[in-house]
């Protein structure tokens, strides 16, 4: 007999599939098996297209009746852009229902189970958990805070600096750890970097064809001193939105108009309000590309859960060189932010540690 | 039968016995074989006693006779402070000799080998050479160079930084990485800092009681800008050096010589001139603990062959906050520092890099 945890883990690998295009929804993949046998199987592929769950039961088609359903991800019993998964459950004569974990959406919430027990179907929750939120932990932020979940990526020297004191920082690592950063991209639904990165690096920041649809590119900058020209200005590649401040310089605001790059103009330009905005623009995840000042404001404001760091195995030196994280204003070294799961994997020649934020997940408020 | 890797590895098992004991020796094991059984056994202890294939041939007796002795370095055919091990292993009736690697001592450098040929014994030459090149890459540097070999320690936050920009470092690393480094000290003869962590860490610089002989601690000060009181100038627990140059402050130098704090005034500090005093001193191996200004110095000037460099799995943020290396003159990313055999591995909570500056083994050179 197949475990139940086997069949949960080929929903996950099912819902993998569409990593990156189903924002803001989640991730979901569903298999109905008779025995152990797989009868129908399918994932949701973008927003506005059937849930997991209906793919499988498509497949399955009339061996549905008396099956076991294994979702990763509690089936909704509300009618969104599609109708509600539980009644085609139900209705399928699906037996036994499996789910990896209750959908924290508050219009599920538990709603999707209750149904489907009152309709007399076995229902079991829990299955993997652990592994279906952690695939799922941006869509689970992002209903429990109402922002995207904030990925901050770096790449620095084994002695911490992200660029000479000359800025120069082509390339700290090496062309596999650039390549796994334009799957990243593939996978957020925007990127942000700040003025400063766009004077220095003249970024083009698309995902260079790993994935189908490249993320929004989001320049923050309160002065709009910045380039006449830039790669992010070409609007044929790829999307630019630049947000700014009321005092900014208005030349600078026009020409970008001119070049048909979106521009937004906030009250106060601050991490928070970004976030909010690509909240609004339905961003899943969103990643902070940006250099040590941005991203220390980011940090604090707590629009950063988790840390994607490259080490490359070099030394480069300088007093004034740049590190990657600038003023958190802390004092002693007990103030410092924990960071929690941490784990490292060797990349090419160079190694990426992955954590999260402490307290972020939990409070999504500000770390200082 | 057992293979000659296999008896080799207990050589170097032996042989690391007496890590940080030896210099400016060797780390030698040995082992005596008749067929698969071992008949003796034996290391170098300490430099004056007898080498390690000396204990194997007492341990072993008769026994000696007709068998294959192992042994991780070329036996020496000269006499030193012991007489040479060639002849001891002739007159014992050895049939045998299996050597990992050549003795790069331009005194030995493979006429040990020779006079054990002459003498009808067979030699077996490279058996697990390059754990035997790595267990004593001190001793072979310092034969090669006239020089210690190098070790730069460090401890930096995921985000770069060894201290707050207040210069608080306490404690950037957990109990489990201190605990390592006090093992690495018990493992050098000498560790040197500058005088800017003196004056802010006013560290201890000993084991903490984790080998039998502490390092000799040395503090690098061109002004002797140094705090009267601290806890290196406690004599009583381990011995402290303090090298200065002619124009360094008289009544710091006077006041450590009343504590009998030794005291070295050179023409000029520098790093190779410390570790030319050190390589006199019979230093095997030196550990840099000094800050980023030092430690660029130190790098410059092509006295770090090694780094060990651990990670903290917090960010504790910045502008000001110093990070590992200082000053190299690089401006651009390609400028950078190799290092090779960069490995990973966790050490409680913090991860630990080690690897070795490139080039740096070959020439011993300046880096820049």
């Amino acid at each position: 007999m197949i475990s139940d945890q086997t069949h949960m883990r080929r929903c996950l690998t099912l819902a993998k599939t569409a990593i990156g295009k189903t924002a803001p929804n989640p991730l979901v993949g569903s298999v109905i098996v008779q025995g152990d046998e797989i009868v129908g199987q399918g994932f949701h592929p973008q927003a506005g297209q059937p849930h997991g769950e209906i793919f499988a039961l498509w497949e399955a088609g009339d061996r549905a009746k008396g099956a076991t359903l294994y979702v990763n991800l509690e089936p909704c019993n509300h009618q969104g852009r599609t109708p509600p998964c539980t009644e085609a459950i139900i209705q399928a004569g699906i037996a036994k229902v499996v789910v990896g974990m209750v959908d924290p959406n508050p219009l599920v919430a538990g709603k999707g189970i209750s149904r489907l027990r009152q309709a007399g179907i076995e229902v079991k929750v829990g299955v993997e958990e652990e592994a279906c939120q952690r695939l799922n932990e941006a869509f689970c932020f992002r209903i429990k805070h109402q922002r995207p979940f904030g990925i901050f990526k770096y790449a620095m020297t084994l002695d911490g600096k992200i660029a000479t004191a000359q800025a120069h920082s082509s390339w700290v690592t090496s062309s596999s750890a650039r390549h796994w950063v334009h799957q990243l991209r593939s996978q957020c639904q925007a990127v942000i970097i700040g003025g400063n990165t766009v004077r220095r690096d003249n970024p083009l920041l698309t995902n260079h064809g790993v994935g189908e649809v490249n993320p929004l590119r989001v320049v923050l900058s309160r002065s709009l001193d910045l380039p006449i020209e830039a790669q992010l200005w070409d609007q044929d590649v790829a999307k630019t939105l630049v947000i700014t401040e009321k005092t900014c310089d208005r030349n600078t605001l026009s020409h970008l108009e001119k070049l048909e790059v979106e521009t937004l103009v906030l009250e106060q330009l601050t991490p928070l309000a970004v976030m909010e905005e690509l909240y609004q623009r339905n961003c899943l995840q969103v990643l902070w590309e940006c250099g040590g000042i941005l991203a220390a404001e980011a940090i604090a404001m707590g629009t950063v859960q988790k840390v994607h760091a490259f080490l490359a195995p070099k030394i480069i030196g300088g007093v004034a060189a740049p590190t990657p994280v600038g003023e958190l204003g802390f004092q002693q070294m007990t103030q410092a932010l924990n960071l929690t799961d941490l784990h490292c994997q060797a990349i090419g020649p160079d190694w990426l540690f992955t954590g999260y934020l402490c307290g972020n997940d939990d409070n999504g408020q500000s770390n200082i």
